[in-house]
C-alpha cells in the first residue's frame, strides 16, 4: 500500500466516538442519554435534502440544529435557543477512539492525511483541535458543497490534493462509504467500530466489500501503510 | 490582541524564502540566480490575467509554468518539458525562514492558524510538509477561486472558519496585502522581511499602515498574542 500519496479519513465513528460525546453533551443539559441516537438519527435524513436538491447546501451546524429541534420536540423537551445553539456545538468537541491519534500521527510522517468527512471547515478545525487529529488539510463536504456519499465529495478531495483516485486510501468504518469510493478508483481501508452505535451494534460490524485494507483500529492501520 | 481566534497568513515572503530556495533549485537545472527574480516578476502579471477575468481561475502551478516559460525565451535558455514540469514544483518546497516554524507552533497552541494565500491546496500541502508548517487548515486562493487581494479570498478564509473579520488577523510581510485585508475588518500583523527580494530590497521594508501589531520575526509576533 505504500504506493499510496494520501489517506483520506471519515470522521465521525471513525475517528471520533461521536455517541458517547453527545450523551455527556446531553447530559449537562439535563437531557437523556437517548437523545444521541434520536439526534443522529436524524442526520441522514437531513443530509438527504441538501442531496436531493430540496435544500442549498447548508453546513453540518444547520442541519445539527434543525435535527435538535425535532427531537426536542418528540421527546417533549424543552431547551432555550441558546442552549440548543450551544448543544449543536457539542459536534465541534467528540473525543477520538483511543488508537486515533498515535495512528495517525504515524500516518503522517509518510503520507498526507486529511478528513474526508461531511463536517465543515469550521467544525472540522474545532473537532481538530479538541481531540489532536493532525491533519494536513481540511478536505471534505464544504469544499464540493455536497455531502457524502455525492462523488463530488471524494472526487474534489482528491483533485484539491493534486491527486488520482487511485493515489488516495479512503478509511472508513462505514461500508457505505468505502462503496462509493471505491467506485470512484479510491483504494479503500475499513477500521471496524463495533460500537459506535452502542452495545447493540447490528451494523458495520465486518467489511463487507474487498477492500485494500481491513484493520481492527488506527495503529493496525498504520501498519499496514 | 487576545481576542482573536485565528490568524491567516501570507506564506511566499512572510512564512518562507521563496528567492533562497528558488535561486537553489535554479542552479539544479544549471540555471543562474537572475532566473529566480525574474520568474517571480512574472507572479503579478500572471494573478492580473484571472483578477481581470481574461483567464479562468487555473491554480499557481499552472500560472507558474507560463511564467517559468515566458523567462526562458527571456533569457534564451533551453529546457526540457520534463525539467519545466520539475523545477515549477519547486514552489512546493520552499525553506521557512528560521522563526517561523517556532512561531507558529506556539501561535497554533491557543489561536486557529491558516495560510491565505494565492497558493492552492495541493501546493499548499507539499510546501507545510516541506517547511513543517503546523497549519490547522488550508484556506486561501482554491477555496475562493479567486486571488488576493480580491476580497473573496480573505472573507471565503475567515467565513469557512465560522468567524468574523473582526475575530480573525492577517499576518504579512506585504503592505498591499494587509491594506487589503484591514479595508475588510480584519486585525492586522506586519512582519518585515527585508531581504525577501535580496540584499538591495526597496520595498515593504517597514509597516506603511496603521496595523494592530508590528514584528520583526515569528518568534516576536507569537509574543504579541
Amino acid at each position: 500500500m505504500r504506493i499510496v500519496r494520501a489517506l483520506l479519513f471519515d470522521v465521525f465513528g471513525t475517528c471520533v466516538d461521536w455517541r458517547a460525546s453527545i450523551i455527556q453533551a446531553a447530559a449537562r443539559f439535563g437531557l437523556p442519554a437517548e437523545l444521541a441516537d434520536a439526534w443522529r438519527a436524524q442526520y441522514q435524513p437531513q443530509l438527504e435534502t441538501v442531496r436531493n436538491g430540496s435544500r442549498p447546501w447548508v453546513n453540518l451546524d444547520v442541519l445539527h440544529r434543525i435535527g435538535l429541534n425535532r427531537v426536542l420536540d418528540d421527546l417533549d423537551r424543552q431547551l432555550s435557543e441558546a442552549d440548543r445553539a450551544e448543544l449543536t456545538l457539542a459536534w465541534h468537541r467528540l473525543d477520538p477512539w483511543p488508537d486515533v491519534v498515535e495512528g495517525l500521527t504515524r500516518l503522517k510522517e509518510r503520507y498526507v492525511i486529511a478528513p474526508c468527512s461531511n463536517g465543515h471547515i469550521a467544525q472540522s478545525v474545532s473537532l481538530a483541535k479538541h481531540a489532536g487529529l493532525p491533519w494536513d488539510a481540511i478536505l471534505g463536504a464544504e469544499i464540493a458543497q455536497a455531502y457524502k456519499p455525492d462523488p463530488a465529495v471524494y472526487l474534489k478531495s482528491v483533485h484539491a490534493l493534486g491527486l488520482e483516485p487511485r493515489d488516495v486510501c479512503m478509511v472508513a468504518a462505514h461500508n457505505g462509504d468505502l462503496f462509493a469510493a471505491q467506485a470512484l478508483g479510491l483504494r479503500t481501508a475499513f477500521v471496524a467500530r463495533p460500537t459506535e452505535h452502542g452495545p447493540h451494534q447490528t451494523t458495520d460490524l465486518e467489511p463487507e466489500g474487498d477492500y485494500d485494507v481491513a484493520a481492527t483500529d488506527f495503529r493496525r492501520l498504520a501498519a499496514w501503510f
